[in-house]
């Protein structure tokens, strides 16, 4: 068994890499993203981001209930509907889920950011959080009756309500919880590039510990993207593949060594 | 078991309908619309309608792909997920689906409309067919292992394009496969109206060679109304209730005999 992110930009090839995943033999989870969906519906619905700053001078982009209506139409409607109609044309019997069907991916809202207002200090919750468990009988009753799981956001709440979380931190608890013996991640990028403008840097293999290294030495985004790498190997050992989704074969190249294969 | 239609109009109160559900013992299946979610948001992206007029003068609104875009954001997206938050907060463990998923409701075409362009004749295809087959499997997976599946459209064509259906029709064939019990409809009426301008019009009990009867003396919207309840019972003995969804306890009141009831 194996899991699929794919992620949420615009020039991913959802097409090939639906029709490269029909065919192989393996399981496998999809998980997706619609960021880029989730932005241009924004805009179309005059919808603004709320930015607060908290106590302690970070920005923070608040998940209010429209932006939960948002990413219920982007993510679980429309991108996840589109994404299982495409699996059906390819022969895959695809089943999307949010978070919220049958609690398949459980999670635990933040605990809200303070802020500073009219001289007062407020404590703003916002519908956003963690993702802190998996309903692993209801993935592996679809799975052990040939359906293919096709996951998005949102996800639910200690109180049932529907959270945002990072589509990486879920992926990271699917393969604790499940052990898979890989993890592709498709991108728009070669792989993982040591110098992010320069597709020639590209690092074809790694080992973890090559991984565990790196980020020490680096910062910012760069930290935290190894960051997020190094958390898909938190429940074991795995194979994770950071790949090009945007070739005419993504899972096929993956597969072959294309990306980077981190082990 | 039984069906739950839940009507897509604005005012239907579903905190209502979903407790009201939760406190049954039985199994039952949600089958919900969405229409002025629909609307709402097709004004907002300023999408219009296709109207065509076919060669025998009929006009036709065309389910074209940016309809089902719409339909998959509205109905599968926000509508289904907002419902299946409110039945986890009830307790209920939802899982919705839509046609596509599982091919659960698998559709067939309609063949085309022949319209008059430019002095040549064409057959316009859409998007848009009718309900012939369900996954009966996955929705007994489902009910067996304790999740209540909430349906809506698109459906799956025969060819694994989304399609736009009818949900009387989905609902008709639903009974008729899986031989429910009882079929709630709940709209934004007292229930079975003789005349709709008047709520003391409503007939609380009806047979069903009474609703034959009355189906061969009307005309029109009245006429199409009747032929929609009619066919929950092509597959065999059932009780249909038609009840008011804007009331406290939409359900209660309907299997308290406050709608119209038809056996």
């Amino acid at each position: 068994m194996f899991i699929v992110k794919i992620g949420g930009g615009k020039e991913l090839n959802l097409k090939g890499i639906i029709s490269d995943l029909a065919t192989l033999q393996e399981k496998f989870i999809i998980v997706h993203g619609a960021n880029a969906l989730r932005d241009e519906l924004a805009q179309k619905l005059n919808y603004e981001k709320k930015v607060v700053t908290s106590l302690s001078g970070y920005d923070s982009v608040l998940s209010s209930e429209e932006t939960i209506d948002l990413m219920m139409m982007a993510y679980a409607g429309l991108k996840n509907k589109r994404i299982v109609e495409l699996c059906q044309q390819n022969g895959i019997n695809a089943v999307g889920l949010s978070g919220l069907d049958g609690k398949v991916i459980q999670g635990k809202r933040n605990s809200g950011i303070k802020v500073r207002e009219g001289g007062k200090t407020l404590l703003l919750r916002d519908f956003s959080g963690k993702p802190k468990a998996i309903n692993k009988q209801l993935l592996e009753l679809l799975l052990d009756n040939g359906y293919i799981p096709v996951l998005s956001v949102p996800l639910i709440d200690e109180n049932n309500f529907a959270i945002n979380s990072e589509n990486d931190d879920i992926v990271a608890l699917l393969q604790t919880e499940l052990k898979t013996e890989k993890v592709i991640s498709l991108i728009e990028a070669p792989g993982f590039l040591l110098d992010k403008n320069d597709p020639a840097s590209l690092v074809f293999k790694m080992s973890k510990a090559e991984l565990v290294a790196m980020e020490e030495k680096v910062e910012g985004r760069m930290k935290r993207k190894i960051l997020a790498i190094r958390k898909l190997f938190d429940g074991g050992d795995t194979t994770v593949i950071i790949s090009d989704g945007r070739t005419e074969h993504p899972i096929l190249d993956a597969l072959n060594g294309k990306g980077t294969t981190i082990s």
